[in-house]
């Protein structure tokens, strides 16, 4: 495991090269430091650790945080978590815990994230009934260092209300556009803008809205340029996309 | 089949009344003037038939034409028609017959037909490529007697542009609305009127377009009041429906 | 926001015409009054507001309820409440609350609604199941000022039963008709008449029928004319355009 | 393979029990004459074997025909057969071949079927488009030795031409109802009779009718009691059940 | 309503010619008595109704047991009934009632059917799962005067076992079978037997056998001859079109 | 039913030849042994057999227990088991029985099992939602005789922790990859190794996934060689064909 | 159309407020200066016009390119263009016209185009078959101004290829991952990197691919951080939406 | 890419253990000989290279045939090769190469595989319709060198067809079922054997086949043990799970 060992052994003659080659060529799926790559679910630049609490027990969530808070220096976030796990973990977990209701967010904080000052990421939606999933992404951007304006219930069928809000959405470095039922709304934005715009399906509907298919269809056809889907009501997925896209505007990433 | 002389041989006693009775149980399936009900296939108000050309051959079409003109004063609109079809037609039926090319429509006038003088219709369509069956639309709703006005290329994407004509839309009895790709095109059109909107989805479109099925999706989640929706393409379904629609405001229904 | 002021300041030198100018050129978003378009979610002719209960807790409604009748002089709908909701609302809004239970409707009626004196529109179903949907539809068009006569239970399987009330089919404006399964009354009704069908699918059946999607295709591809489609169990929205015709067809559009 | 020898065998001693046991324990698969139940592709009252012709060759028809023709008396239909194939036919093969065109069938028939001459087979069907699957259902009923009552062209748009056959049809022992588009025919029959309707959806129609789904869906959802449905265009495999009850109801099955 | 009075006021010259026809051309949809066709929903030989109960209260499905009792002499099935319902019926309803627990049925017997005695129909099933189904086929059969032979639990996976029962399948007039999962019985059986086999696709397993549609595909698609289809879990309704091939094979239809 | 008896008594002259023959036609369904292809829903090799308890009651799984074990000397395997059943049939079933509460699996163990002592199965599974599914798999291997290893949450969005236990992959006879969301586990390990991956989607997930679908999907289209896949969830049935398989290895089938 | 007109006016007294206003008030939708948003179809920083030619006839295309190159001075790309496009629009178009092949686009090149310096996009593809989607992302975004790095052929299913190109992939600012059949790719790159991955489905594959459904799917369904997904086959779209990202990164939008 | 000269150099202190370091540190994505786990797209045991022959032009087979050849001592399988593509490669490849008409395979053969000689791998197919794709597996599973019984037009509706081959099934190692419309012939043939079978389901039909969709279904929900399925008409793919299984039960893998 300790490669500088193998080689210091090979120069001072305690390890043939032969005996050498054949620990080496294991080397890529064994001993080499995978912590440069070791990324999986974490969100890199914002030293952050995300949980998706929805199905597990209170316990099992707990004890992840707890594994994650050992580990070292990070922020813990859970996503999709429900009031009484919030209040299960505040009274167990050792240290403070903020809890996002309209978002389902709890985020035990520990770290300072680097912050992404230059811009802002705009949260668009449509209906009063996707506001779950646009919060979710918005408390996700803002835990993770980025300004967010939310605009709020500007679906195309008054699409006036949109305009009203056109600069803070034009002057955005990247959209996320959170709709249900017919989900027009990211091809709307799209069209208004020379951002790109990460659009989030939900499942806001009834009848032949198929629990979403409909609107992620609808944004996967749209005709504007600039539009990338993430999937339905991945409010989370859009938001860490939307982060990147800051921070590589703000030279983070 | 002729009542009136069942009821004359009754009063005459050249009929019983059991025999009478034996007959006239049969009626409601055999004798009764079907002419009132009749109307299948058939554009009641402007004396119309149609004949949906694709799939024919030019000599079927040919005799459907014939054997219509022969049963009467009316007009023949083939959809779906080939311009090799219109010349086919053109040779060999006795009579005026018009071509409308972006339509695919041919026309055989032979009356003239019930006018609708108040108002107009609106045909909106989103790109260049829904231009067919928006035309189709549109010529069957000017051969039935409408006074149409077209708005065309006016998607969600460019949303402006569908603004510089809202004028027309709005002072519209009804409006077709046809798109493809997303669909978007009926629910913005929607928000902005208090008139029926009748979309029409088209196939346009690749990808998870699945052949008009986002669109048609779309419209029917429409969160805009006031949309209903016909089949994939089907230009000529809408213009009945809003050729029926704008009749009843014309008092002509 | 005062457009006239803004030409007052310009004529009365208090304005440059530069400066108006840059205060203009952000009108269209900003500063026109929207009022006249602000018809989303919103009934026109029959100054009434419509809220989707389903989903909401029962304080939401309420307060919903209480900033809307603040707004002004409307009629407020509530669609999809249950009776306890119902009960709620009476014990806790300010004035009057009717419940139509088979629909499913609590309406705050405060004004009188311009009513479409001339014909009726005419509510067919299919089966006893599809009986919330058609109740939805005939009572939102009763409150907005429509006569509706209710065919019930007429679904194609036993056609004499539709037969024997032909004469309010074929009489009325507009009809709506409601059927779930294999949804055939949308076409049958429509050959049987000369106006427009406004067919909504309902979800009821069960095996193949898939929550209605079956009876969506069927009637999408009606070999009928003058049908048009709203979304699976969408009673209101059919209401909606059923209403818009039968305006136009009052001269009240 | 001979039983029989067997057990004389083993009666004479040749065979001891044994070995005689080892070989019958193999019988089941090995040495039983399947003759009785070797009716695969066969429809077994009319001494008749069908091939399934498209995607074949010409010369791999003629073989099939060819070899089947050896191998005993009996009746060879070939479903799916175009004008071409016909004709290669007539000419290399030995004996008569007749062609029915609309129903795409080419017939080598050498023996007399056995007849069914109680009452009759109704095939109904809903538009022109509809013939090839409807003719293909009633030129199999009439070679298998049922007789066939033709009602076409009567779709449930234009009703009463439905109701000006109904005697045909309620008199029949059996109806195949097909229908494409909508497919709303096979319950409007099954509501006007007491007999069973096999339903055959077509894949004729465009758009939303995803090749035949929409009317497969529509049959199968059938409020309607006795509908029973075969697979999309398969009027060949509607025509079998139907001659299989209509021979039931002629003591001949 | 009387056409009888119709003629003799005619005879007797107390209606005109005129007012007879006027009041006649109305006739087919209003005055002949429907009865001869008033078959919807009512199983003509065996005189019996049947109510689905499912998602009926208790007091809706006593309610339309007593209104058809008291319309006359018939017997009433009850579908989809819990046990609950049954002991509530068996309280509250005038006369006797059967349950059949395990076919989820009630029946109020009040007339004799007539029998079938000719023969029996096989109903035969996949698996212990499909059990509901198949009861629910089996005694609807019964009820309405057929010899039914069980042949339960033979699945494809386990052939021989259908084998050690094919003489009371191959000796039925008509065979229902019922499947889920894989939904291959209906092919085996068909490929076995000379008679029709209506085919039950059961929305038994899980996965990818998307509430039975993946038996559903598989029987429509069988490669058997004789095979049709009915909705998924629709034992009724195969039993209704089973009772009718019965009975013609009786010489009751 | 005992044929030897039948071949005495015809060489005894007990039976006649033609009696003989009679008896022995009904041969193949009736009187063959059929225990050696009894094995439906029977693990050969491992005695054992096998019950899907999921939506059976406490007190079906019990008698169905009892009755096996009543047959005769095997191990009862119960999947889809709760706890609650468990300590059922712990209590009330004689002798002694198994809970593998992570794999909802009872097993009442009665005979050993014929081992596959050579090499091991790998299950490999994605992530920790998917650990139900593989631990049925990976229990049913070991209650069957194979050595199991198991590499856990090694999904390919932390590619890094699959290589660090790609030994055990690489050396196993077989490998079961258990994986739902994007079900992209299966290609990557069988891109890697040269044995067979037995792949098994589950219905982990949400929005687009469609309860396991995308991983169905997925997992079939792979362009990796050696991929074959079972049921969405179905541990069991990737467990019974990779015991399969490994006996092979193992010269046990 | 010129507001400041419209202000002199009313300064000069030409113009009442009365008749300003209402003109004023038609502005948002008539009068105001669209051309800041209007960028609809067009890629803005690169001051470049795209078409969509498939289904466009040379003379179409050709007469679209010569109308844009009027309008001013920008680059115009045709995507989905054929080598016989090209060459008549070689021969006809005035100036120089590019073609690239692999990716099925003619560029009129005619202006220079801002560069993206800092930095490269990566364009990864699984299969050859992938190719001509990949390169139409790639030269987009070439054409766009962006540095690109082309890592080909580099599927899952055989993943050290893909770790043999990580520096490039690990290094660019945004990643656009092309593939068909499983769609895996997107995954496994999103889980080695830190940057946002625009992910595009191909429809490469065959039998349960469904034309790009079950890539489209895994994409959806990554549970892999960083991903968004584009429509399937859309090349164009990815580089888009990337060139937009790099843009922002190189602080260029 | 040299392991064994950084080695030495270190050794020999020509580079410094920190040099070393850093270059090892890229080992795993660039340095390792990765010819042991490069197996992707190729079959390993019997040392061939397989190129899917569809959608390429035969100059791109050539060339690709020509590297491959180059590269060493292998044998190249090209599938889904039409009879010109081989004669173009039989007239323009160096040395010799075979053509399998009925399976679309050519072969440059070049080197001796290693046997599996124990047993055989049984291919059996329902129709006639499905031998393109048996004939591929079973093609391919002797040119890699397993021996093969095929047993083909066994389909479930006619099953002693099947049986009178059961010996040949029964007793191989690993069987193939292919099979396309209801695909049910893999759970009857998994029902009679205690070997794995690969099921392949064919995109042979029409109507609600879908493409193979409902012979997929189908097989993956097989009530049977022992069942695991490939792609729609992936012969290939199946030939490759099977042959590796037949490897492990000789012993070869």
């Amino acid at each position: 495991m300790d490669i500088r060992k193998i080689l210091e052994d090979v120069k001072e003659d305690k390890l043939s090269i032969d005996e050498a080659l054949k620990i080496l060529s294991r080397l890529p799926f064994e001993d080499i430091d995978f912590a440069k790559i070791d990324h999986h679910r974490k969100i890199r630049q914002g030293m952050s650790e995300v949980v998706f609490c929805e199905g597990k027990t209170e316990q099992q969530v707990l004890k992840i945080f707890e594994r994650m808070i050992e580990k070292g220096e990070v922020n813990i976030i859970g996503t999709r978590a429900s009031k009484e796990l919030y209040e299960y973990l505040k009274e167990n977990l050792k240290g403070d815990i903020d809890y996002y209701e309209a978002a389902r967010i709890v985020c035990a904080k520990r770290v300072e994230v680097k912050k992404n000052p230059k811009g802002h990421v705009a949260v668009v939606s449509a209906g009063t009934a996707d506001l779950k999933v646009a919060e979710e992404a918005a408390i996700i951007l803002e835990i993770l260092g980025n300004n967010v304006k939310r605009v709020y219930d500007v679906g195309v069928a008054g699409i006036h209300r949109l305009f009203s809000h056109l600069d803070e959405i034009q002057s955005a470095n990247v959209i996320v556009a959170v709709a249900g039922m017919e989900g027009a709304l990211a091809s709307v934005v799209a069209g208004l803008v020379s951002k790109p715009v990460i659009a989030v399906p939900t499942s806001v509907g009834y009848g032949a809205n198929f629990k979403g298919l409909s609107a992620l269809l609808t944004m996967l056809n749209s005709c504007a340029n600039g539009v990338a889907v993430v999937n339905i009501d991945n409010g989370f997925g859009a938001a860490v996309v939307a982060h990147m896209i800051n921070s590589l505007a703000n030279g983070n990433l």
